[in-house]
């Protein structure tokens, strides 16, 4: 029957079916699990917008039952997407022990690592013997999500240790774990930001890492699973906040959401644009007397966008994967510099050609080919320049680099190309 | 001494200290390492220019000692980087076990669970009892990378279950494997792209995934670590993609390559400008008897390729993580016209109304601010369909997505804005 497909079935790949089902039919089928926590992998695999409508037709009975059987980690995740009286009245129904934890992760910052770890690791004495602690993982810790590495803690409950399970078969039955034990552990604080986490595991290839306090005592391990979600979370963020959408949009919004988050993020291109109409008003008199020089500003313009977009893009990625650091601003800064203007050579030289060969009978064909191949020239250098330096500034500032580009870059890159073009045009052409 | 602490010292992170080094300072340093697995890491954990330059500097029987001590499918990749004249000869010299190994996983195509996956995992016929198993674990696997899955195969090497070293433990000790192992296993096959792989360890939080052949025979195991790299970088290139910089670009590139690079990507914009610009001189009449028609051109350019962009960079995206499906073509579609046709609405009339102003006093301004309002409708709209078709039929007709955004959209939506404009402007204006 369904029923057995369904509970057979992975509750990742549920959700995948689930997406594909109508609201009505989502709930039959959700009511047709019956495993709490398949139930809870579930809800943490939907999207947000499919989980939240999902969540509304449930009971407040189910919801506890199923959040009581979650790791604490994504129930916490889950309780963020929730409106708070929600949220509240679901962690008051909880069991103590349940919702205690939860409530100790909520007290961590948001994207910390103390507010993603779990408490499920094994933490052992220093002084127990190698066949103790395999009786202990079999009888004490059989519930271990991830029972890889068992941390070694001293009597105060500081992380001192390291050992995997291998070593421990291997080694004489009563040694203690403090004589073959690893001490070179590399561990993260609660308040670790959770990029910095993942860029740890990546580092070192670890399946978790251990979160101590202020004190090094050993309070929660972040898993490798989570680790690949945050590393695909922030790429997707920055490629969002790169392209000036904003990072909280995501495809499923209706109509009427989606239209309002992209809204504000088009206002810096509609100002950018009002201030290049107003640049180019200033200019009518030149514009009056050759009306073709309004021809190249989508070459011009163009050109520096898209090497700009280069350039930041360039930078915000490399810094967002350790390739480039904010130290070596000036030799980054210098290099997209130095391409930018042989580019714009390049670039400059085509489109002053062109503009010759369009206007070779016009007077002053010269003299318009020239300022078109200067315009580009600095379009391209200016465009590089801020594309490079803008987001190398704004990380040593500590403001988000990925925002400082897209829309910002871009639009300021706009109004400098059209401002000098006119200049430069205006002056050669002696008008 | 020095050598102590780099002999201490995580591989990881001296390839960090190895980048703020002098040419001379890596050699010297890399020649206080001894241990040719520590040596291995490194190489694996340095960008390609600076791994290459090293190994310029290194004897061939160096670099065959660490390359016998690497895992093979490390091997693969350091070896792509290498003329092929020097990979041969790296090959003939290593020990013929390992580089058997090594040319096996070179057979298959790049960026195939096949190129990426190790032979370290643990295969054990499902007869053999729970007691037995644990102690050919403890003797004949001692080696394997990553313990956590016992994977069963049948007397011809096919892949028939897993099972994990805890309930190995739990189970009675003369209890066989098939009576016991978890039967519903996925496995991925050689040939299976390393993105699809990624998605499957992901979506089910494995620690690896087993590659079987054709005729379901294990081969080998794709491990997390390796899934956490390929998600990364898989980012790293469309985002570098989308941004019109080539696939290869990094940042250690020098300025001649990183010219080289990315001058052809800049071609598609040369030839929109070219195009837009024998688009406006076809209306140099137009230009002629208006002459402010030119102050417009930037913000309808720039207010169509920023939603563009948006548009774009949400589909290419969603497709990447798995939230767009090509399926649902014409509603992902539809949903951005509609959203492209309400912001162009918003800002069409913000723009219609601040030129209604600025030309109060001319003739014709109700006309021209008209003419400036459906432009920019008409752009945004454009913008917004074309941003959401091309990669979606891109990704349906198997060209990467990634390429079809970027300089590709934001060209063909400057040359239609432009065309558009002029055209409107032109009839209502009555030139
Ligand atoms: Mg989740
Ligand atoms: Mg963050
Ligand atoms: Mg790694
Ligand atoms: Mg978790
Ligand atoms: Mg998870
Ligand atoms: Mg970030
Ligand atoms: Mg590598
Ligand atoms: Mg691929
Ligand atoms: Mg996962
Ligand atoms: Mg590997
Ligand atoms: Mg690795
Ligand atoms: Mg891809
Ligand atoms: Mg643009």
């Amino acid at each position: 029957s369904l029923q057995k497909i369904i509970k057979k079935t992975h509750a990742a790949d549920l959700s995948l079916v689930f997406r594909e089902l109508s609201k009505n039919n989502r709930l039959k089928m959700f009511n047709l699990m019956t495993d709490p926590e398949q139930k809870g992998v579930l809800l943490s695999e939907l999207e947000e917008s499919i989980f939240l409508e999902l969540i509304a037709q449930l009971d407040l009975k189910v919801i506890v039952e199923i959040f009581e059987n979650m790791a604490a980690d994504d129930v916490v995740e889950l309780l963020g997407y929730l409106e708070e009286e929600l949220a509240d009245a679901i962690l008051e129904k909880m069991k103590n022990e349940d919702s205690l934890e939860v409530e100790h992760l909520m007290s961590y910052g948001e994207d910390t690592a103390g507010s993603i770890m779990v408490p499920d690791f094994i933490a052992i004495k220093e002084n127990m013997g190698a066949s103790d602690v395999i009786s202990a993982l079999q009888n004490d810790y059989a519930d271990v999500e991830m029972p890889f590495y068992i941390y070694v803690v001293d009597e105060y409950g500081k992380l001192v240790g390291v050992c995997s399970l291998r070593q421990l078969v291997v080694v004489h039955p009563q040694k203690p774990l403090k004589e073959f034990m690893a001490t070179d552990i590399v561990s993260v604080n609660t308040y670790t930001d959770r990029e910095d986490v993942a860029e740890i595991v990546a580092r070192y290839d670890y399946l978790a890492v251990p979160v101590v306090d202020d004190d090094n005592r050993l309070v929660g391990i972040v898993t490798v699973d989570d680790v690949i979600d945050i590393i695909s979370e922030e790429a997707t963020v920055d490629i969002l906040k790169m392209a000036g959408v904003g990072e909280d949009y995501i495809e499923t919004q209706t109509i009427f959401r989606g239209t309002r988050i992209r809204l504000p993020w088009l206002f810096t291109s509609f100002l950018g644009g009002l201030a290049a109409f107003f640049i180019i008003g200033g200019f009518e008199a030149s514009l009056e007397k050759y009306a073709y020089l309004a021809a190249f500003i989508p070459v011009i313009m163009g050109m520096g966008g898209n090497i700009g977009t280069q350039s930041s893009t360039i930078v915000v990625r490399g810094i967002a994967t350790g390739r480039i650091n904010t130290r070596d601003l000036w030799s980054v800064v210098s290099k997209e510099l130095a391409i930018g203007i042989i580019l714009g050579l390049v670039y400059g030289l085509f489109i002053g050609v062109v503009a010759k060969i369009r206007f070779f009978s016009e007077p002053l064909s010269l003299q318009l080919s020239i300022s078109v191949c200067l315009a580009v020239i600095s379009s391209m250098s200016v465009a590089a320049l801020v594309g490079s330096l803008v987001p190398m500034l704004f990380e040593k500032v500590n403001i988000d680099p990925a925002v400082a580009t897209g829309p910002f870059v871009t639009t300021s890159v706009d109004i400098v190309s059209v401002y000098c073009y006119f200049m430069i045009a205006t002056l050669l052409l002696g008008i």
